[in-house]
């Protein structure tokens, strides 16, 4: 297809899509003649996972490029091909502290990974940034004194494993192993906001069920 | 108490207890002379919610101040003090967009409560700003074609209520209401990574085990 057809089926407009083109962020196509280039299926599903990565996720074009040439990269089994692409992406802030609060927290941590059944020594679980985030955001509670114990910690762990299995269930349905890549990538940046919003939505149902003026008294 | 411990205490450096001060985040010591004020413990857990929104969570010091103004206003019954501080605090981005895309979301999100026992058309639930950021992440995912349908959502749906419940027990765990107001903007803002990167471990793991190099062939 032509410059044009990709703007439309993916609904970027042609500027952006130069612009990327520029960037590096999307493969240039194949000329045809001094001024024309002809694009195909995979241009539209690059062109597809940037706009997710950068309008949506709000990710900065540095980023999306490290994301999308982790994604490319042919010579990492699909297993490190789908880890290298979501480690690129960016996470969410936290404190930087190497203190005693730190320190627990990699116990705090390392326990729960253990009591979901994991092998918290296992060296693509440490390096992973995810990793480092949770071990921040753990120290960040117990610094602040909030309560942070592992039953709580086992209760989101829990959760996130059913969450988890699911999505995986939806990057097995894509039928390429590059499909697959670019699909985990684009699903777990879309479906962030969906679960925090529904975290908060469930958070004001519980709390006009337990508070609320209109709660039913007889429950 | 006095400046000093109150930063002791806290954790906070004197130069960013006295820039809250000036810049409203926190409520004035009572004077004892022309240069001395002393503090509660009151001030005490304000300075530590501060620092969670601000040091933690990246809020900005403006929306810091709304959402502290918010958990402050007692004219509020409870679980509208709940809503109003949380409601305060930033959202996830999401794209702007009034198409067939948003249309068809606020259709799929309103039957994705009505599946989950809620009342969509709950002014408390329209007008909240989740509601608006779950309508945005589920047309984006429209938009681009991704999978989105409601047996997908409700997964999710059910997880973060699970999630909610168990919050809650904390919030309720805080024997005044001031500190149960506190606690809930507190565990919104903290647990939000500790959930995502939790959800990021699981995924790297679930796919170890479907496409990892040492995964069990048996299985």
């Amino acid at each position: 297809m032509r410059l044009g057809e990709l703007s439309e089926r993916s609904g970027v407009p042609t500027a952006t899509i130069k612009y990327y083109l520029r960037e590096g962020l999307l493969q240039p196509g194949r000329r045809v003649s001094a001024t024309q280039a002809e694009y195909s299926e995979d241009h539209l599903r690059r062109l597809r996972l940037v706009r997710a990565l950068i309008q949506v996720g709000g990710v900065t074009v540095a980023a999306a490029r490290e994301v999308v040439a982790a994604a490319e990269d042919t010579s990492l089994d699909h297993h490190m091909r789908l880890g290298a692409a979501t480690w690129a992406l960016p996470q969410p802030p936290a404190p930087a502290g190497d203190d005693a609060a730190t320190e627990a927290a990699h116990r705090t941590v390392d326990e729960l990974l253990t009591r979901l059944g994991r092998r918290p020594e296992r060296v693509d679980i440490t390096f992973s940034p995810a990793y480092r985030t949770l071990v921040d955001s753990v120290a960040a509670l117990l610094r602040l004194g909030y309560p942070c114990d592992i039953g709580n910690l086992l209760r989101y762990g829990r959760c996130a494993e059913e969450i988890a299995v699911g999505d995986l269930d939806l990057v097995t349905a894509e039928p390429t192993a590059d499909g697959q890549v670019e699909r985990a990538v684009a699903l777990t940046v879309l479906y962030e906001p969906v679960l925090l919003s529904l975290r908060r939505l469930a958070h004001a149902e519980e709390s006009a069920r337990r508070f609320g003026a209109g709660r039913d008294e007889g429950a």
